[in-house]
């Protein structure tokens, strides 16, 4: 990764902290990186910077295409991490989170470049981060082309890491998808997330705390709070190019009030239903051990509609067979701005 | 900027902390970004990812173009702008350092995202923030597309943030520079940074507590400390693809021992003379209050050679001359492996 092995360590040695450790961490990570890399990748591990060739990668050959790119963190998810002491599922976590990020319009992505901080940086954890993150983006057909990892002590409490990913894609110019084509009438469609994604943790966890060994369903509260941000790159992918999505929204801090207008036309809004949709048994713990209202649940999580999409109503019934997974249909975009729940 | 408006904070507002603050610092962000887009940026704030049409860039038009990235931090230099509650310099920071990593290949930059974290966010402290990146954004001809911020109770000491950027850039395939047709005998040329850069704060700030206040030369040890990491993209522009930089280092952790060598062909190393540059006074002071060695400081600090270029024998005087600034030889590539000072 760029510079992983250099940079921000360096001052820990001068200020007689062990390097040894860190120098691990950069063998393991490595190790896991080379299985992203496509013929597109010119330098990786160990350059300053990463070089991409476009015209060697499948996906953007040359002329006409964009390049769309997006950064974000995951949160205060990483607490939960700490707390069950498992770091191999954040790694996914960060790398879908992009990527559903800059497929809402429409784009594949290229590649992926992760920051790993903490006071102290364990090198199996920053090994089992890069591991996840470098199997998801494998999925996701992009390479993990670069990375940091910094000691910080002083800036993160002790214990605490952060997690930062960027992501860059790329799409036809005309295959931009920015819902300018969006009408009265269209169906919204719902993908299913399973649980919380990205957001909300810190709600979730001042109600929570204490009760992840409870068992929930198959599972506990724990591995239910964990379970990684998924992406819905792939069983979009065919439809992308198509014109059949007229707009997408990527269901984060927000919810579904905070993030489906960002794609709607001004003038038109949307009705929801409520029932239209199983929502996942985690969401119905936290309200209930919280007596959250409903408007607060629909405004700081997914509810489980992780990932909207609009059609026309008469693609309706074509793209959910093209999906390829249960997709429920959730609501219609109306006159009006705004978000209404029914 | 992507999503900056809608993420992670909106979990504090379920968990009950006031959103206004975040809200002010949004309408401060977009101000601030508007004077680093150019005619390619397609989306920038508000949109889920940036989009960047590489044909509309002047930089990179169409085929035979190879992008560039890289991200980076700027470490425990926020400690410093947190102590002297100064914020309009890190911006800066964050933006060089990424550009300098990847002119370090020979790229240009195109566009840059950042990524302020902290446990709670001031809203004056993300609008000096992002004005100072959008301000290095513009002078490096780059658009700044995007960026998040979050506020991570309990992941972040109080009163302390975290600064992580990330910048993609473009050039010709065939003006990649690696190094690899670096000769024994070529000679290596310094440019001057004047301070640390971005690396070296833990010792620095372990040896300068409380001498923040005090005058060093015309500044006080504070300012000096948090002098902004210089770009090189300016004195080197008119250089790039010509084919005289057979390799470039820029120095930051590890100093010239652990970036040099990055950049040198396997059985080539350097001998660098000390006394061929002017050390900046802030090195001379921190090496007598901590008593440190030589080979320590070399090891953690650039020493004022913050950015190094190789050049054959015959182009040393041109390449000079081209550059407009002054620039130090400061030693010679040799046989063997390896950084040695003399």
């Amino acid at each position: 990764m760029a510079k992983r092995d250099a940079d921000k360590n360096a001052s820990y040695k001068a200020a007689g902290v062990d390097l040894a450790a860190g120098e691990r961490a950069v063998a393991l990570i490595k190790e896991a990186l080379t299985g992203s890399y496509g013929p597109a990748v010119m330098a990786g591990v160990g350059a300053f910077g990463g070089l991409f060739d476009l015209s060697r990668s499948e996906r953007a050959g040359n002329e006409g295409y964009v390049l769309a790119a997006s950064t974000d963190s995951i949160g205060t998810k990483s607490k939960v991490a700490v707390a069950l002491s498992r770091f191999d599922t954040v790694g996914a976590d960060i790398v879908n989170h992009c990527v559903n990020d800059i497929l809402v319009q429409g784009a594949r992505p290229l590649f992926f470049l992760d920051y790993i901080a903490a006071a102290i940086l364990e090198p199996g954890m920053v090994a089992a981060i890069v591991r996840g993150a470098a199997a998801a983006c494998q999925e996701a057909g992009c390479a993990l082309l670069g990375g940091e990892t910094a000691e910080l002590p002083g800036v993160y409490a002790p214990g605490e890491f952060e997690l930062v990913g960027t992501v860059v894609g790329a799409l036809k110019r005309e295959d931009v998808v920015d819902g300018r084509d969006i009408n009265e009438g269209d169906k919204i469609l719902a993908l299913m997330s399973g649980g919380l994604q990205t957001n909300g943790y810190s709600l979730a966890r001042q109600l929570l705390d204490g009760r992840y060994g409870d068992v929930l369903g198959g599972a506990t509260v724990g591995e239910a709070l964990l379970l990684p941000h998924r992406s819905y790159l792939q069983p979009l992918s065919g439809l992308l190019g198509t014109g059949l999505l007229r707009g997408m929204a990527h269901i984060t801090g927000g919810g579904i009030p905070g993030n489906l207008p960002r794609v709607l036309p001004r003038g038109l809004g949307a009705a929801i239903n409520n029932d239209s949709w199983p929502v996942p048994e985690i969401f119905r713990l936290i309200q209930a051990l919280g007596d959250v209202s409903d408007e607060e649940m629909r405004r700081v999580f997914n509810l489980g509609a992780g990932y909207l999409i609009v059609v026309r109503p008469g693609d309706e019934a074509g793209v959910k067979a093209l999906i390829g997974e249960e997709v429920f249909t959730i609501g219609t975009v109306v006159a009006g701005g705004g978000v209404r729940f029914f």
